[in-house]
């Protein structure tokens, strides 16, 4: 490929799983030409540092931003004001911020206040993530074929927001756009009033007087597992993502209540043909998201026995 | 090995999942000198003849069960009596008789006033299964490593719970024996309530007013397509299910819902140390599966590009 670099010097702030993989993935794609970062935890910045998936960590974010055609803010939604206050005086006159916080509006709000008039700031969220966090956690085939959402205001350079979108797609993913507020009801549906669920869930299975934890574990793979991947995911993000995307999630949780509680009613009158209908329509997006390449086909997301030939 | 078969002739009765990969197992195993099998809809018996993982499909119950050392009830929970009373004229003197059913009080009831005085019942509940259904989503490794649940009851003989115990680890599973009732309740935590919420999310997201179905799809890969796998199980199973596991079922949801309204609580009110905490309770419950062998230590279960190296 003889494509240059969409950016010359690109400067993450935040150097989990998000930074980390963002940093292989650059690399692997020449989507930058340097890649600095940085981290408030010292320990992160050591660890980043030895990793030497970047080709610099310097010791304060205003440092990491100087020069930087590209600032990445990839720090939980809940400190991204604090991230985008601490680069905002030495960004270079036409650099370029973005982010990659799971909640859009109120992150646009408080970014944009704290950065410099007429900085082009993209908003940006990269529909990807494991259960595994930290530096160590990241790697370069996080976003091939997922989606990244860019939610530009109006008033951003149209310029800057197609160099974020080709910079994503250099990074493997499939770039949409649409309002903040869009963007928090599609993900309240689609990942937060799920993650508050399945944390839910475990956290009932945790605290039962008469099965043990040693059963619960035991027993996990008649369904339960599934929902401890996605509560054993990062703490802070997670508490960051509800208090700031507060009344999207209320409002999906609502209709999930009523609609649970349609079900337990069907349980309770012992109407067998509510209840097989219902789970027969639920058949249907799940071959929508196989056949959209967003999972994989293979029974039990293949994690059973994957030499085995079918 | 030089292990002789556990038991002579091995009949199946119901052919989907379970059964087709019993019989794929016992074979790889050397369970069973003689595997038959029947299912009551012919397009299975004759699709499992073509597939060819049986020496023979009868056309009727009875004919399968005729001469059997052991027969094993894989039929939906409903269907289980019907297919008891099916076998209960052939069954040859000293014949066991087993199922499978993810739910066993009920199914104990039903079953054991079907059988002929004397015939040796033991009931028992592989805990495996995928998201796919037929005979033609079964194979040999379904059950490897994976616990496999006997509830005799207090009259049945012990050399027969031995055999069946045995037949389950030659299959590559590991044996544990409880109650009836335990077992349902230990069974409603780790899988009818996870089931019945997966089947609820997936619901409420099909059926959005600003959200459309292709969005969900599209951006799936944020959490919700852990849910989708589960809620894309067999409905006549899952029916069955919770008609047969009704009160241990609602008990956990009743539990489950008394969480999910302190947790949204926190959310409205704002209780981030709430919230943190209680996310960081439920990243050990994860470990603990993944210890256990219960699942992959992979991110994502592993099933994004697995070929690359870390």
């Amino acid at each position: 490929m003889s494509e240059g670099p969409v950016f010359g010097r690109v400067a993450l702030i935040g150097l989990g799983l998000i930074g980390a993989s963002i940093a292989h993935a650059a690399r692997r794609g020449g989507a930058a030409a340097t890649l600095v970062g940085w981290d408030r935890a010292e320990a992160v910045r050591d660890r980043a540092t030895s990793l030497g998936f970047l080709d610099a960590v310097p010791a304060t974010a205003a440092e990491a931003a100087r020069g930087a055609d590209l600032v990445i803010l990839c720090t939980p939604v809940g400190a991204m004001g604090e991230a985008a206050a601490a680069v905002a005086p030495a960004l270079a006159p036409g650099a370029v911020v973005s982010d990659v916080g799971s909640v859009k509006a109120a992150v646009v709000r408080t970014v944009a206040a704290a950065l410099p008039d007429g900085a082009a700031f993209v908003p940006a969220h990269p529909i990807a993530g494991t259960e595994h966090s930290g530096p160590d956690a990241g790697f370069a085939e996080l976003f091939d074929g997922r989606w990244c959402i860019v939610t530009p205001p109006p008033a951003a350079p149209r310029r800057a927001v197609a160099r974020v979108a080709e910079f994503w797609e250099r990074l493997g993913a499939k770039v949409d756009e649409m309002s903040p507020e869009h963007h928090d009801l599609v993900l309240a549906v689609t990942s937060h009033a799920p993650h508050l669920i399945a944390y839910t869930m475990v956290g009932v299975a945790d605290d039962m007087r008469h099965v043990t934890e040693s059963e619960v574990i035991k027993y996990s793979a008649a369904g339960f597992r599934d929902f401890t991947r996605i509560a054993a995911s990062d703490p802070t993000m997670w508490r960051d993502v509800f208090l700031t995307n507060r009344e999207a999630t209320l409002e999906i949780l609502g209709r999930f209540t009523e609609e649970l509680f349609a079900l337990q009613r069907a349980i309770r009158t012992g109407d067998g043909e509510l209840l097989f209908d219902y789970f027969t329509r639920t058949r249907a997006i799940r071959r929508g998201i196989v056949e959209a390449g967003q999972d994989t086909p293979d029974p039990d997301f293949g994690r059973i026995h994957r030499g085995r030939a079918r």
